[in-house]
């Protein structure tokens, strides 16, 4: 027997809105940033750097999204467990340390559903939190 | 002993014409692809994967850009010399092996400079090379 | 579309005259070290090992020289906010772990600009860092 | 009993000469260029990037010191050894592809020691290869 399900995904168009949307926030606070979505597979679909944006932005905006994918919540949830003392300290030394435990990365949750996530970098962990929310609020 | 130079350079916005322009001709084509665009750094300034695309084109068309941004030159350029027997068989494996010399990767120079690169990567070479062109026809 | 700015520009020749001020400071200090300097796309232009310095020195100078290059500020500026319960903790694990945030690397700032960056590494902090900013003293 | 051997070594001083003499001759023949040296550690002593060399070189001139002092020989003399069919087919491939098996890198032999190697990436293989044969020249 070949047990199917249906699975929702997030298209390039909606990814790109996403996008849009986000970097009107970052505008707004006059913050230059890297914006990425990862898909349902974590697998990169889009991303943009503003003008002026950190370089070293594009790598940290494509891990939150992935981390924020793979672990299925807000990166900046996971900045507390990896702290000195804590039980997953050493966790963002694993997966190659893609894994980035400060806020910016959220899932894109439908219907319950982890079906992709969007990750931002350039700011404060504040800024990007609230740029990469203004991202999702077209759900 | 500090020289002063005039560059120019390709802003976000031109990024994404170029990478809308490519994707409009793949769709023509029917080829799924993942389009890229480094800036005058080399570091990727946006980034486009088609439904349906290859996961793995993400890394060639990234990279495809940043060889025809390195060296200056479209990829397919570089495929002759690296073939065994040849002068500079095994470039391909320098540079973490970012050098990816089979074509879709074209620099996008204005007056003389390279500003940047596009890289496409999805289809046959041949398509790859034509939806880049597309991208590069605004110039 | 294509923006047109006026840059300044590192050459090699200051390059080596940065590096020779600091081994000057070095040598007078007695600390064996690495000097290093990125340019304004952030790539290594230059770089010098002392007799007797550490081969470590070599990783670390080059990505302090990056860190500040990509950051814009010097690499000990970064050090409180990573510490662990800090907001950007974990930040030196990115992109591959070159994000070196103890102090001895600078940015060369020239009109505003960021045109390239020097990393000192071999000996304390503090020594580190004096000896980067001697090479500095020509700007 | 602790067996000791008398050897010698190579100083940042004649490092910086072979440099120096390479890029006389790099600029003579108008190929800009990267060299590099690394010592009797096969660690890197000192590197220079002239204006306009390109920025893949950096990684290649390492490399082909790298291999050359490794392996005790000329780069070029690898590159038959290396290709389809041939004894070390893949060769290349090992030690994190660090081994870079075309013109333009050569030890530094004195009294039958190799006691480091020069590496020259930018141009043709046999300017690379002509260019480092004139830092070698001091010996």
């Amino acid at each position: 027997m070949i047990e199917t399900i249906q699975v929702k995904q997030i298209t390039l168009k909606t990814a790109k809105i996403m996008i849009e949307r986000a970097i009107i926030k970052a505008k707004e606070t006059e913050v230059p940033v890297v914006v990425s979505i990862v898909d349902r597979g974590g697998n990169l679909l889009a991303m943009e750097r503003m003008d002026d944006a950190f370089v070293t932005s594009i790598d940290i905006a494509n891990n939150k999204a992935y981390t924020s994918w793979a672990l299925r919540c807000g990166t900046d949830e996971m900045s507390k467990v990896i702290q000195p003392g804590e039980s997953l300290y050493g966790l963002n030394l694993t997966n190659n340390a893609r894994i980035v435990c400060f806020g910016g990365g959220f899932p894109i949750i439908v219907d319950g559903q982890v079906i992709g996530a969007i990750g931002v970098s350039g700011g404060s962990v504040e800024e990007d939190m609230a740029i990469a929310k203004a991202g999702l609020e077209i759900l």
